[in-house]
């Protein structure tokens, strides 16, 4: 069966800050050695088994400039632009029409555009499992990955050992992020993953599951389908998506439907959640530091230095994130990454909108 | 008499990098919350006692753009553009002629460019007794500071409490900057300040001590004196000047000469000799930092941020140094401000003269 992807590139993000902007979210900023950005390294890592005219780009309209920009080579039309945010559910539902617009069926893998995969090979052959899973009948597939240590920032995924399907396992349940004690325990079981946003299906199997459990979604992504290519298109998908609910697809469908089934990913999956990731993205030097080019250090150690045009120097420092863009300047407590977003707030009720 | 002053202005510095050049050194810097420059400040407190007219401005010659820009009323011809640096007893000798040059004899108050006073009307106060002291015979007068605290980053002098002339006390010797257990000693005896670099003598009576202790200098002096004014002064000045030995006033002239004063002077006196004097010189606020507009700051205390035109945020740090200026940033443990010349030094070692 003809294989296809959707990848959600609709991520505003503020945990890039300075860097990322609301007109330029992470998945379009570079934060790996290699300097191409998120996206770019999504599309390319599946184009072994996705041709890239059966690669689908959902994100935000304000952002379709940014997709041309940064993958010149992919058709505009497969560029999915949502009026308004409406969380997963509606958002694979709009890619799932389009590609039916195509292709009588095909398989659909979800992937979002902001995350890093390290064993690309090991990543392909667990995709390829999942579509042959997904192919039978009306199974969902999710990727779970197989967790290193007992993060609490992610949700899990519990199966169950005793009932599989090829590689595959069949979920149990959904469970959202737990305690660290509760991580802990989900660890020992070895019966948990991280839940990865990153899913395979037939087109037909998820739409035949938004007909039952999301009706009014269906409704208005048929109304939707029924306009592509009409001069009606762009405001009858204005109205239409407007009119949905917001919804996650793990809570509108996930936690719901039958034949869910987990594949287990040890991929090196990487969400590159904050600035702290960029010390697994990029090369640490002979003082742990990650540093830009123009960056000077002394008796430093442990800093992140991203840089911009300005030369950089630190001094007498550890454990600092330090990030330079050209309107604005960054320099955080490692221990309080978290506490970035508080930055884009107080900017927020400032009215300094042009650092957002 | 007569009362001149010369004022120190040919410093380089590297202590307020990234903010000082080597083309813009500390002097030329704003470091107040008032936005005046350091050698704007040392002007406007002397004016009450000496006409503008009769201040004079020795400094590099890559600097007297920046003295008639700053100091515009000013005459020109009060600026001594010294070709070379060649510390401060041919400095001194180079004001002296001028004077000279101008008036029989007057009362020269020698004062650095880049000192904070707190108590102004105070150090006028001993500027004018110092006046009257060094108008009596050949008294070389040096003002002196009470300590604050044990300083072993500053020279002291020693004084003898049994002989005094008006508010001044006779040196007994000068002494080198000193441990902290010796200067703990120092200040407990009560008879010891800080060598603050500033001295009141007649022209006269500084020439003459010139002539007997630094007689090439003098005759060096003598001849820029009578070429001053003529169509050679340039050129002669160059040759003199570079043929000078290098030396300090201190071990030049006042270690070895006789009517040596020194009057205590408690006025707040400020040498600004790092980043950290920044605390004394601006404002602090509830947080215990000292920012300027243009900064954010979230769970972060007792920070000195000094902005440029970037909005720059500090999220969860104590005790840094933020400094950013137009090509450059820097960012400082508290504790390790004395590295900073260590930036410059690989700045130079790597041939990156544009940020020096």
């Amino acid at each position: 069966m003809k294989r296809t992807a959707l990848i959600m590139a609709g991520g505003r993000g503020e945990r890039f800050w300075p860097k990322s902007r609301k007109n330029l979210p992470k998945q379009f900023l570079s934060l790996t050695d290699d300097g191409k950005t998120m996206i770019q390294l999504t599309v390319e890592r599946i184009l072994p088994i996705v041709r890239l005219e059966d690669i689908y780009i959902a994100t935000n309209k304000n952002y379709r400039h940014l997709v041309m920009e940064q993958l010149p080579g992919l058709p505009v039309e497969n560029i999915l632009c949502e009026p308004v945010g409406r969380n997963t559910a509606p958002c694979i539902g709009l890619g799932a029409v389009h590609i039916l617009k195509k292709y009588e069926d095909a398989v659909m893998f979800v992937l979002p555009s902001d995350h890093l995969i390290k064993f690309n090979d090991v990543f392909l052959t667990v995709l390829k499992d999942a579509a042959e899973i997904a192919e039978k009948g009306e199974n969902l597939v999710t990727i779970g990955i197989t967790p290193d240590y007992p993060e609490t920032g992610y949700g899990y995924i519990k199966f169950n050992p005793g009932i599989t399907e090829g590689r595959a396992y069949k979920v149990a349940r959904f469970v959202e992020k737990p305690s660290v004690e509760v991580a802990k325990e989900y660890l020992a079981t070895e019966e948990y993953l991280w839940n990865s946003g990153m899913f395979t299906w037939k087109v037909s199997s998820i739409l035949k599951n938004m007909k039952r459990f999301m009706p009014d979604t269906y409704d208005r992504l048929m109304i939707i389908r029924d306009a592509i290519g009409s001069c009606e298109e762009e405001i009858i998908l204005e109205k239409e998506f407007y009119g949905m609910q917001s919804q996650s697809i793990d809570y509108g469908i996930m936690e719901k439907a039958d034949y869910i089934y987990t594949i287990p990913g040890a991929f090196g999956w990487d969400d590159v959640g904050s600035w702290l990731a960029i010390e697994r993205t990029k090369k640490k030097n002979d003082d742990g530091n990650v540093v830009d080019d123009n960056v000077i250090t002394v008796n430093t150690h442990e800093c992140i230095i991203q840089g911009g045009k300005k030369l950089i120097a630190v001094v007498g420092l550890e454990n600092v994130v330090v990030v330079d863009s050209d309107d604005a300047i960054l320099i955080c407590a490692k221990d309080s990454v978290s506490d970035i977003k508080k930055v884009v707030e107080n900017l927020r009720v400032c009215n300094k909108e042009e650092y957002i």
